[in-house]
């Protein structure tokens, strides 16, 4: 219910991801009588669906606070609760981030051996696709968490990008004689350090996150959203200054036509939609946090890239990595784990 | 002496500036035996500048320390000097950042009322250009930080863009219901209740840059420096992908060809030469800090931000503004101001 345009959206999203991946089945969580006309569109996305009606929803304008206190009978709430439960592997949402977290962090607890949890972005580079975390969960970060990020973006990557060691960095800049906050300078200290099993970089600048430098981009969440949004902002800078010029002369156009493949090709590669999904990482389960403005097809790149962690164990693995690491200092709560493959949408 | 690649861009860039401001006259600061014969070359150049030899320069790995140690025979020393003494209006340098700026400090002295200098860097939006501060010089920043780069940068957009009552932004984030950290909600919250002089936009987030939603963006140095890095990399992203797009289809080439006259306007847009110069405020006197690695284009665009500066009183308006503000808690040390237009490069 929580994409800006609304339900039918997140159903057509379904229904492209029905047919790239047929194993697929859904729990949709919402107004039934919103829900049930779309999906009766789509007859086999029907057969793999199931619907849980609920009269209330989190709107975007909901505090996290005032959402989790209307929560218990919220879809979001009970498709967080589908997870928990074990009755689905995945939540995707394309509502209220805050909220979102709030409820996932009272239900599905954070992993055992982590502080805060953190949101997860894909980001097209040079060379591929870089994890680049956290993007927004947490404003101030010690160096514990920012370690912490950087063993469960190097799982991340493991998993969902198939490299076996991956190339860990930490987010800084370059200008002055001592290099960054105390935070990061202990993190890169502890990452150089301690005998990790992890492939440390060491700094790298903004730049080197589009050039591909790393595999893992690891910093804290203001600095993280700013930089996200700062790169979206210049894509579309960009998209203005190429559509300006070429509309200014005739034979721009012909050009343009004449070179429309190439120019489907960048719109692609800068489409925002094809790495759609920001993944909260840190929970006893897995969350996927689609752009509210998102389509069908950014809905269908969440569920997909949900549909891959799934695939791919990523909470045992960043599990077993943070214990490894920080060698059970709190009792693990064992993870529920459904035996089929559906994901609650 | 410490531009990339050498004082060769230098003097050319001084040539174009020449051309294009008759009125600048230059003192440089370097090696007479590399520096009079490249001068030689362009004699109505040679005409209106001093070369000031200095057996020593500041190298790209010193450290800020180390400059300092050897600083008082190189050209960077002396060429700061000169503005502090009078016979320049403004200094650039494609130096060492941290070195130029521990000297500036040190010569120039920080402004009456402004705690710590800022690096300005000039932003290209879709409405025009924007000024982003402070974007390398201060890791971290307090509230009254951030207020006063709101009110140099608001100073600097009056003068360099000629804007009456420039919109200042605070950048933050907007995924998380406490908003930002605590000093961007207490700088906020002071120019939104303070009887400020200032017109304030309220909070913006990193995609609000490019879109130029406001002509001065405040943000600490650390976040402002990321900001900047990870336009320029978006930025070169896009130029590979699309230079990949184009050189893999024959039409593709052709069109590229046909619509050459809108690739050359997008590409002098996006020419990071064309707002080269990040630009110390705060001080009793003008320093412009040109990207190390530019060529005499940018060079030139440097000396032109430098002399557009100093056309405007940039330094005695910011110096108003923030007395008239801070209402001289602090006793004011007079600039002392040049009767000519000689700029030290």
């Amino acid at each position: 219910m929580g994409a800006d345009a609304g339900p039918k959206i997140v159903v057509d999203g379904a229904e492209i991801t029905r047919v790239r991946c047929p194993d697929v089945r859904f729990l949709m969580f919402g107004d039934s009588s919103a829900v049930e006309p779309l999906l009766a569109a789509h007859p086999e996305l029907q057969a793999v669906s199931e619907v849980r009606h609920t009269d209330n929803f989190v709107s975007m304008e909901d505090k996290p606070a005032q959402a989790i206190r209307k929560g218990r009978d919220t879809s979001m709430w009970h498709a967080i609760g589908a997870v928990q439960n074990g009755e689905a592997d995945v939540v995707v949402s394309a509502g209220n981030t805050g909220a979102l977290m709030a409820m996932a962090k009272i239900q599905l607890k954070t992993m055992a051996g982590v502080d805060r949890p953190a949101i997860a972005a894909l980001w097209p580079t040079e060379r591929g696709e870089s994890v680049v975390l956290d993007v927004g969960a947490n404003v101030d970060c010690d160096e514990r968490q920012l370690v912490t990020f950087a063993i469960m973006g190097e799982a991340f990557a493991r998993a969902v990008f198939g490299l076996k060691r991956p190339l860990v960095g930490v987010l800084n800049i370059g200008t002055e004689e001592l290099k960054g906050n105390e935070a990061v300078k202990s993190a890169a200290q502890i990452l150089q350090d301690a005998d990790l099993p992890i492939k440390f970089y060491g700094f790298v600048e903004g730049d080197d996150i589009g050039a591909g430098t790393v595999d893992v981009v690891v910093t804290d969440g203001f600095t993280g959203n700013v930089a996200l949004k700062t790169a979206e902002g210049t894509a579309r800078l960009i998209a203005h200054y190429l559509s300006t010029a070429i509309r200014r002369s005739f034979f721009a156009r012909i050009g343009y036509v004449l070179a429309a493949g190439a120019f489907n090709v960048l719109r692609t590669k800068m489409d925002p939609r094809s790495v759609n999904g920001g993944v909260f990482l840190g929970l006893n389960g897995l969350v996927v946090k689609s752009h509210g403005g998102t389509d069908e097809l950014g809905m269908a790149s969440a569920i997909e890239l949900a549909h891959n962690m799934v695939s791919h164990d990523l909470v045992e693995k960043i599990e077993q990595d943070v214990q490894h690491i920080y060698g059970g200092e709190e009792t693990s709560a064992p993870l529920p784990r459904a035996a089929n493959d559906e994901v609650s949408a």
